[in-house]
This record gives C-alpha cells, structure tokens and sequence, in this order.
C-alpha cells in the first residue's frame, strides 16, 4: 500500500477542488456576519503559509492563538502545521499568571491574538519568547505590546498556492494544556497521525457521523482540544462550517442554530441548558438539527429527557479529554434498540458516556490494578489506551498519569454497563470515600438537580473523623424557591440512594464556582466549606 | 502520542465487551437463518486463531478463502490476520484455470471452503502449495481432495480467548486478486494499516456512514475486495450484520432487507435492478433502509431516479477498484443541496461516482500526464493516491500501472465536475477514439438502457478504415420489444449526441456477457463483432 503520510495536507487538500462552493461562516459577537468559502479560505490559508515562512519562523516552532472561533482561525489551524509548525491554541479564560507560564512553557515564538483580546494579553506581562504577535484584523489597536502587525496586512500580497510537502506523521501538528484543576497546567501534544485518525473518527457515525451534507456549529471553543476536532473534521468532508465569534449568548446561539440550518453542534451541559430554555421563551423548532452533542462533563438526565421530548432533537452523549485529543466515545444507541421508548433509551444510553469508537480502548480497574466487572454497578479508575492518545506531556510533565503497560490514567471514576456503555461517576478527586465504601458525587448532584427548586448543584467530600469523608451538599436554589437538608434527603432517598450515603449538610450558595472551560470548580468549594 | 498500531486487532477488539448483544444474521441459499451474536463471534473467531496456530501455518503464511457471505467468513476475516497470516478471498465466479494460477501465484497454504464449493476446487486439479482443505460446516462431503477436515471440528475444542499481540501495521492482512479483464488477474496486498484506514472512512458519513445505530446488508461478495469493506467496519462499530450465503435471489434479499430491517445496503447496479422490479412485484415498503449504495459500475441514471420516486430510498453512488481498498468515493449531496429536487440531485450528485473521501486524491490527467479542467466535459485518465491504494501488486506484476510520481494509473477515462465530483465516463480500452476525438461507451449505454423497449445494452468499438474507430450498439430488446439502429439514432440524437457520435451498427443480441463480478464482459463482444 501506498506510503501516504497522515498530515494535515490530506484533511486540506480537498478544499480547493471538491467543497470549493461549500460555506464558512463566522458570527461575531457584534451581531455581523462573515460568509465565505472553502475555496477563498484554501487561497487564504496558503497565503498564511507563506506569510509564516517570511516571518521567518522554524520548523516545529509554537505558534499560538489567543483567539475566539472564526474564519482566520480555522485558516491558522491548517496553515500552522501545514508548513509544519506547531499551533498552540491558549486558552483565554485563563488568568495572565496560567497564560504567561504556558507561554513561557511552550516557548512560544508568535501570537495571533483577537483584537478584543489584546489587553488580556498585554495583562500577561513580558514574553521574552514570542518575536511576532499578529492581530487578526484589518488594523491594529493601541496596545504597548511590541512588534504587533495586522493578519490581514501580514497576508495581503502572498500568492494563493503553496508547495505541499510529504510531512512525517509523527511530526508535531498542535499543542493544547490542560485546565489544571489540579497543579499547573500540562500541554499534550498532537501529532499529525494523531489529527488525522481522530478527525476520521469524528466524521465516523460512530463519532459525530460529520458528512458533506452537514452543517456543524461548534459551540465549543477552538482553544479547548480543537473545538472536539470538529473544524479538522469538517474540513476533512467539506461540510458547512458555522462559528459564534466571542462571547455565547443563547439568543445568539438559537438563531445561528436556524438561519444557518445547522445540522449537528457541539457543547457543554450548561450550553444546552441556557439553549433549551431559549428555544421554549421562543417557541423555536430546529427541523434541520439532526442531533447535538453534550460533552465536558455528564449533562443532568432532565436535560436530555427535554431536549427529546419538547424539541425531538436526540443528545448524544460524548467523552473525552484533552489528552484523547479529545473524543473518545459517543452515546449512540445499537440497531436493537431502535423501538425503545425514550425512557428506555436515556436509562440505557443516553445517560452514558457513550460506547468507545473505533481505536480506542477503555477498560476500569480496582485499586490494584484488576479490570472490574462491566455489571453497571461497579467502580473503578477508567484508563484509555488508542492512537490519538497521549503517552506523555510536554517536556516530561506528569508522568504518574501512565500505568507501566502502557494506558493514560484518566483520573476518572467509571462505571461499565452490561450493554458495553460505561458512564463516569466522578473524578478521582471528587469521589467521596465514607467508611469504605465510595458515593459518586456526580450521581448526587445529578439527583439533587432534577429537584424542581434547585437551579445548580455541587457535592462535595468534607473530612469526617469517624467516616473519613462525608457528603456535603452545595445547592443553588430557583429563585423564589426554597431547598433544606430534609428536602434534599427525603428527594435523594426516594431516588434509590442508601440512608449511608445521604448528605449530612446542605450549603445554599448563590452558584457553582466554575472553571476556565465552564466545569464546575470544586476546589473552590472545598476551600470554602471544609 | 501513544504509538499504537493499526491493525485488525484494534477492529475486533469491542466486539465482546461493547457489542456482545449485537447480532450476525446468515441466510442460506435453503432459506435456512442462522443467528449469533458478537459475544460468540469473538469467542470463536479467537479458537479459530488457536487451530490455525495449531495447523502450523507460518506468520504471514496465505490463507483462503473460496466461500459465500457468512458468519464462519467473518470469524476467517479477523482469525487469519490478528495471528499474523494473510486472508486470500477467492472469487469463486472464476474459472477452475483462473484458481489454479491464483492459488499457485499467492502460494496459498490452506483454503477454508464452503461445502456446495467443494466440486469447484476439485475441478481445479493439483494444490501443490496448499497442505490444508477445511470444509466450512460440522461434516466433510465426499470428495477427492486429500487432508480435509470440517470447520467445527477443527475449532470445537481450542480456548475461547486468544493472547492479542500489537502487530506491526506495515504487516499484510489480505491478498485480493483483479478479475483480470486484461491478462492475467493480479494480486492486491491489504495491510493491516490500510485496512484500519479503510474502515474509518467506510464508518465516515462520507462514506457508507456505518455507526452502532446500523443493520448492514452487503449484496457483494465478501471474496471481491472484502465486500467492500463493510465486515471490517461494521465489526468495528458494532453494527448488526447480515449475510446472504449462496446465490442472489431478489426475493431473498427483499425479504432480507425487509425482516432484517435493514438500515444499509450495497449492491451493483444489476442487482438493484432487479430488487427493484421485485419491490414494485411485492408492492413492499422498506422504512428502515436509510440509503443504498451502488458501486462497481455506473447505475442507469433511470435506476436512481425510480428508486428515489418509487420507493422513497436514496441512492448514493460509490467507485472504487480492488486495488483502493475499495472505497474511493461517495456521491454525497453537499448541505446547500438540501432543498434541491430529485431531478437536481441527480444531475449534479446521484449520476456522479461521487465526492473523494477524506484520505484519497484523485487527479484527472491529458495524454502528456498534465491535469485536466474539472469543467464537466473534459475527459482524462483518473489517478487515485491514498493510503489504502496500492503502490504494487504482488510479486512484482503488473508495474505499467504506477506513475513515476506516486499515483496509481486506475484505466478509467473520467471526467470532473465544477462542483467537485466526478463520474466514469469509461474505461481506457473501451473508449472509442473516433476521428481524433473521444466518445464514451458508458454514456451512450446509459442512454439507450433509458430507452422503453430495451433491457441492456453495451457499446463498443469496432476498427473503420476512415475513423480508427466506430462505435457498435449491442442491444438486448426487451420481451415483445423491437428496437433497430435508426430508432436507437434518434433516440440517441434527442438526448444530447452529435451526428458524428450516433453508431453505424447494431446487433440484439440475448444477454451482455458478464464478467466473474457481474460486470459487463466487453471483450467477448468484441472479440463476436469485430
């Protein structure tokens, strides 16, 4: 067979010729709409490619965004690696002290920053690596950065066409860290094999089933694991691109959902929720919108149970991390199953965290390292082994996170069902471990949160002499509504939890304290409450 | 990134844990179903690896296959590569001379054959390389062939579980011989890493869309280039399967698709032809097929278009060759063209042999091997590269089919279209070169097999003094019809041919020839007519 490299040339090369008509389109926060084509962004992105080269930059060397989802940055997420560089997209919820230690860490030696985002980075301080830093725009603002030039400028007078080379597979493509909900942020590097077999899996109907006939809005950051892969993989296939430029606004969210027609979309539980209560204020219908994907952390079983009933759109669950670059499993029910009532489907499927794809292995382990029984009961630590996984972090970082055989720790907590789904149940750290025995935190809070009275809820483990650890639960109230200890123990008892694992505290807070990516942020309630 | 290989292990691996309830259903040609399910698949795909351990076949040693579609097919699939050896399907439509040269050629060390196959293999002669017959059933039939024994026997009592080890994925997995239309047939080597590859892309919605959600009818041999790769992906989804052993029956496979509710099926063009007039026969509704796939030749523009009127079903089109895994390309509609009509649809996507999917290149070249418009009227020599395209055929044969600069020269005459698709407009020897310019046989068929009064029809070439080449309607009329040469000109005329295009000649004839794969036999006409 023939030799041909897995590189981002062969996610490009298809642009041009075959979806040379298919739509980008890019919403900015503004309100204005940018339209235009995989053919202008194939011509654009090459003239970066040269730009890149003139500005002299190295082989491999990091190139980084600090940039919202739009046009110019799926134009960097090809010319990047495509001329073999290295994008390094940062995250820009982070603080100026996580931003200017990544920078640092990753020895970035460019910037392509969002015009609106030029006082965030001007906060970070000295960055006595980075030689270039790009506006993406026409002009560039007053800023007291230096050597800071307009996109538009750096690529005005480049030609459309670009040599392509035969790029190794192992060659470096990106680089993304870690929240770092625990220590400092670590980067997980992604290599062109990498990218290429986890955009195939994305367009697998194992994966987001992403096809030319689709139109996909990731609402999902473009800095956070590359969007899910969705702009590589929609590239990859020519379907139609759709891009929220800034901050997400729900009213925003719904009406590109319609006027674009978009097909299948990407996000965060908390997205979905702000998204459904605007679909009912509006009394919206989205007839193209095929089905969406919730990820980052287990949706409340409400949410989906809504989105079927009261809209017919079907959630699909989907895992991942950023070191599974990210996707590694997707909640779609089997061929049998395709009668079941909804109901039947949630308890089965959709409240998962879905069936592994093709190429990656899961299994869950005791404490001694021995694989559990897949008896929808049992817990363990969930390990992930596949091609698009990584093996190590960027300059040797946390080694503990791979078992000697060869496996990522996920630091998960998971459940395997007898129908081959698994669900996660917590994070390791989250897990509650009262007299030897563990409550999943995930699974109260899920619980606590199908209450008609609460809007949010946390759990969290407080230290307790006789038991070691004990619930606490965290609850965020409906406005006007009121939520006690016994109401939330009384709820949780009828919902099947045992009289031991009841909480034995209620704090009502005003909301869940939330990470940089919309997580819940339990470090900060444990540093409160404990 | 964690340097996992790509090889069939990482297929089959799901199969006990993730879809161990997910069926494999086998019609035979007595009627008889037979039903298992994953679990048992893997169970005894994994003795099987025991026993041809236990055979003492070497690694890499060639093992075939001369069988119909079935569960023991299957199980042969992943049991000969994931211990090292090599899947050689034979295609039992060749002649008894074909096989020996084959098996001889490849060198083949066992062949595992279907009881009714076993006359075929004796008609073969002497087996010089093969030092194993296993008859795929509980008994051995009489039979003149030395050292045979029975499936179950071989397997009965071997380990239900077999040690994986991480192959290589540079290794061969399968052996696949062309039908040999011109000289001698020639040997495509699968890898391990092409064929993972090629998975992928069938499980993409760019190509067949294969996910858990599936029930998947393969109407193509699995010993023709693996039944175009649906076993293999379907494992790795966890798709329910369904196989129909023996010969095609339309009605079998109408009550196949229908009692099996099918979600997915593939077929060449002869045999939706004939599932057609049985689903107008039966007046029978098939809610749950999603989309036909249609490969192997171009379907008559009239076959798609009654499909989508008459039973509601889209067809896509698919192309490829035994030597691009298959799977080259789908004919996909794009998400602009979802409100298109059917005749749209058809124009611009359904009569084209589709998009290229993500990993495969196509290039249309001129005589001096300089790239043609894509502009939907010029013709040139299609080139395909990708990373399940050969780059040789076994031994060393057949070396006038690569291009110095890494391209595998198809024999396809095709033609690009400004919406980035393509279709065949025929193969380099039937062309007819007329006058300095070049006519398409497969066009001018398509156009008479549109005609009322005719069944099929093939065109070829037949030598003129004056024009080098002329071409020969050979028509078969239908029932009762007549059909002569100037109501096929005018007919011709009216739908868009030159005068100086018309043929000169016909001849009705019974039947197209066909050739081991169903597909139009040209050179017997030729060598009849001219």
């Amino acid at each position: 067979m023939m030799d041909v490299p897995l590189n981002a040339w062969l996610l490009f090369s298809h642009a041009p010729t075959h979806f040379g008509d298919v739509e980008i389109v890019t919403r900015f926060e503004s309100g204005d709409v940018h339209r235009t084509t995989y053919e202008a962004f194939a011509g654009r992105a090459q003239q970066l490619m040269h730009a890149l080269d003139h500005l002299g930059l190295d082989e491999q060397a990091p190139v980084a965004t600090l940039a919202w989802n739009s046009y110019r940055h799926l134009e960097l997420y090809f010319a990047v690696p495509c001329t073999k560089r290295v994008l390094h997209t940062l995250n820009l919820r982070l603080s100026a002290d996580d931003l200017a230690y990544i920078i640092g860490h990753a020895k970035d030696r460019a910037i392509f920053v969002d015009s609106d985002l030029v006082p965030l980075l001007e906060k970070v301080g000295e960055l006595p690596t980075v030689d270039h830093i790009v506006v993406l725009g026409d002009t560039v603002p007053d800023t007291s950065l230096p050597n800071v030039v307009a996109y538009e400028d750096l690529i005005a007078d480049a030609p459309t066409s670009y040599p392509r080379t035969d790029i190794d597979e192992r060659t470096p493509l990106g680089l993304c860290y870690t929240s770092g909900t625990t220590g400092r942020p670590k980067g997980a590097v992604y290599t062109h094999r990498s990218t290429v077999l986890h955009s195939f899996a994305v367009t697998s109907a194992a994966g987001f089933g992403l096809g030319p006939q689709d139109c996909v809005l990731p609402i999902v950051p473009m800095f956070h694991a590359n969007a899910w892969g969705v702009p590589h993989a929609a590239t990859a296939v020519g379907a139609k691109q759709v891009f929220a430029a800034g901050s997400l606004d729900p009213a925003a969210i719904v009406d590109l959902l319609a006027t674009e027609r978009v097909t299948v979309a990407s996000g965060v539980p908390t997205i979905w929720l702000t998204v459904a209560d605007e679909l009912s204020a509006q009394q919206r219908k989205l007839p193209d919108l095929r089905h969406i994907v919730s990820g980052g952390s287990q949706p409340p079983r409400a949410l989906i149970e809504r989105y079927g009933r009261e809209f017919g759109i079907p959630v699909a669950q989907a895992w991942g991390m950023t070191e599974t670059s990210p996707l590694a499993s997707v909640s779609w029910p089997k061929n049998h199953m395709v009668d079941w009532d909804d109901e039947r489907l949630v308890d089965v499927v959709r409240s998962q965290a879905g069936l592994p794809l093709p190429g990656v292995e899961l299994c869950i382990r005791d404490d001694n390292g021995v694989e559990v029984a897949w008896d929808g009961k049992t817990m363990g630590d969930l390990y992930v082994r596949g091609p698009w996984v990584v093996d190590t972090y960027l300059h040797g970082d946390g080694a503990e996170c791979f078992s000697e055989d060869g496996w990522f720790r996920t630091g998960d907590i998971a459940v395997g069902s007898p129908d081959g789904y698994f669900v996660i149940a917590d994070r390791t750290k989250d897990l509650i471990k009262s007299g030897g025995e563990w409550i999943s935190s995930v699974e109260m809070e899920a619980a606590i949160m199908a209450m008609g009275d609460v809007a949010e809820a946390a759990v969290i483990a407080v230290p307790d002499e006789k038991w070691q650890e004990r619930p606490l639960a965290c609850v965020v109230p409906r406005t006007g509504a009121s939520v006690s200890l016994d109401t939330v123990r009384s709820h949780l008892e009828q919902h099947g939890f045992a009289k031991w694992q009841l909480p034995d505290r209620i704090e009502l807070i005003d909301a869940v304290p939330k990470t940089g990516v919309g997580k819940f942020d339990k470090k900060v309630l444990r540093a409160r409450f404990s």
